[in-house]
């Protein structure tokens, strides 16, 4: 019999805690990030190298591999960690936000949602149990609940109302997911900027009983403030023995002030999609390659990071390189944007295990105020 | 005082040949496959995947790099090996070549080319001496003489013409590359599909004297037949103790006729250029993985195949990844060929050494006959 996943909390300060989820695809150390794989592959990376940058867990997006190549052909061959050659856990998101974001093109009802493909037109039907089976056969070891994310701007009513039909469809998904040892299932909670709404629905998630509580609707346009803000209260309402991972965060800043409100586990394809824009995240702030300050500069993008592209090559080789419309630029570029957060990663958890969290953010501030490196 | 590039044969097996350039970054065991790094990259690849393949030696382009990041700046920036991290030899065209395919935005004169420049429309001159100039700034190991390559169809008079003017840009190249202790100079063998010209060339390029010599006009446009009927007696023209280089081969049969015709060297753009069109090579001939037959099989590229892509993947993913636009497509199916082309020259210098080239190519021929993999 297969283990369950199971969660160890190991330490906290203040809000934010450090742990592990024990998977019996490996363990995954939180806070954690989780790189985006989308269409089953981390653009412009291989997957040992993603799992270089330290990443314990990937995720998967329901919505892109069902339409292409498939959910039912992924399971017929072998499955979405075999499919990609990534042994380690995956978590696949519902399908829901991404379908919610296809305006105009699809139709809500309370059994479910109706869309056309954006990669051929076709016509597909989604609903909290044809998402658990799509996530089953995928293989995902966390599966998301589905659920409904209303556009903004929206009214407190609509979100309430929205919130409501997405907790219907959490016990529909429960219901549907059954028991699968080894796999866990994750309840998402919504209700917008509304305390009273995010209250309502973490208290039916731990009602209906989850393996971790996403908090979901946040990172949607309502800015840092105001999500920081729901963060204040919302991971408080959830259990504390489960954990908790905030959907699609974020910029570093982002990511750092989640976790000391108690987050645990995020995912974002900001590191990625900005390294094929020639985007560089360092411990200094944001580096835009394609500047021509870079042209004749010898020196690495961060002296401080110990990836590939920092140790091997020059801005000027990678501002050339991005110039140049070459691969090379995408690839080293994503690869510095993944390693640098998940060693940003590392440092917020082992800050969080000896206690100095507050000096570890105090410095991450300080550093990010002296701006991108001196004039040459 | 750094030690002269010298070239020792090991073994022949009928007109092919085995043997080591020696040069101070390294050997490189012939007969050679070079692969292509126009802009400072091998496309889809970094540098110590590209080594992984089992490349000795990269090519690097003159034209583009002299446009574009410049050679005076690749200089600052501590040359070429350096700046696109690749520390092992490489050999870089004169940019005659790529100049010349330019027609219409350039003119040519005795003293040189002035073109315009593809990247920004700026106007350049290229003379012999100003290719030295750049190749030195570059810090090639291995130089070319700056030639002339008249476009086909172009008539004996015309050959011959361009033929004598390379011929005495070889000799400026000599005189301005001067004596450059742990750098070699290669002459450009002219003369078309005629065989009196291409001994007149041998004959005033071994009477300057070079370091090596390459087969240069052939592989633009003239066909197998007609480049095999060359390659017949041309590198017989040259001498047995130098390495000979057949410039921009090719698909693996040329490449296999070639050093049955003792062929030392060789470079193309193919193996990288199909791996991003979705082309692959393999031991039983070549594969387009667009095609929809793929999108079910678990089996991969090339069963006999040791690379990352084969060893990981199915047929089916890289179908998948090569029609949702994924950047791991041209990665893998580069990094694939670049694989299959290395392999296949390992082979050959085995095959030599041990004197069944024949029975080699026999098998390299009959297994290509079978096609692409059993249906499924």
């Amino acid at each position: 019999m297969t283990k369950r996943i199971s969660f160890t909390l190991h330490a906290t300060d203040g809000a934010a805690r450090t742990g592990v989820i024990d998977t019996p695809r490996g363990e995954i150390r939180t806070p954690a990030f989780m790189p985006v794989g989308t269409a089953a592959t981390v653009k412009a990376m291989l997957p040992g190298s993603v799992r270089e940058t330290g990443a314990d867990i990937l995720l998967g997006n329901t919505y892109h591999l069902m339409l292409r190549p498939g959910a039912e052909r992924v399971a017929r061959l072998g499955g979405l960690h075999r499919f990609m050659n990534w042994d380690r856990p995956i978590l696949t998101d519902s399908g829901g936000f991404q379908v919610m974001s296809l305006a105009g093109l699809r139709k809500l009802t309370e059994e479910g949602v109706t869309f056309s493909s954006h990669v051929d037109g076709s016509k597909h039907h989604l609903t909290p149990e044809r998402s658990m089976e799509i996530q089953r056969l995928l293989g995902s070891d966390i599966v998301m609940a589905f659920d409904e994310c209303p556009a903004l701007p929206a009214t407190e009513d609509e979100v309430a109302k929205s919130m409501r039909l997405s907790m219907r469809w959490a016990q529909r998904s429960r219901d549907a997911f059954g028991d699968r040892p080894g796999h866990a299932l994750f309840g998402i909670m919504q209700g917008g900027v509304t305390r009273d709404l995010r209250e309502e629905s973490a208290k039916a998630l731990t009602d209906i009983g989850f393996d971790g509580y996403a908090v979901g609707g946040l990172a949607v346009g309502e800015g840092q403030v105001a999500m920081f803000g729901v963060l204040d209260y919302a991971p408080g309402f959830l259990p504390e023995d489960k954990p908790r991972y905030l959907m699609g965060v974020g910029k570093p800043d982002d990511i750092v002030g989640a976790v000391q409100r108690g987050i645990d586990m995020m995912d974002c394809v900001l590191p990625s999609r900005s390294g094929r824009t020639g985007q560089a995240w360092t411990h200094r702030g944001q580096v835009n390659i394609k500047n021509a300050r870079h042209q004749d500069d010898p020196r690495p993008l961060d002296e401080t990071c110990g990836c590939p592209a920092c140790t091997g090559y020059s801005r000027a080789y990678l501002h050339h390189v991005f110039r140049s419309g070459e691969m090379i630029s995408g690839m080293l570029l994503t690869w510095h944007n993944l390693h640098y957060y998940q060693q940003l990663m590392a440092g917020l958890r082992d800050a969080i295990s000896s206690g100095t969290l507050d000096a570890f953010v105090a410095k991450f501030h300080a550093d990010r105020a002296q701006g991108d490196i001196e004039p040459l």
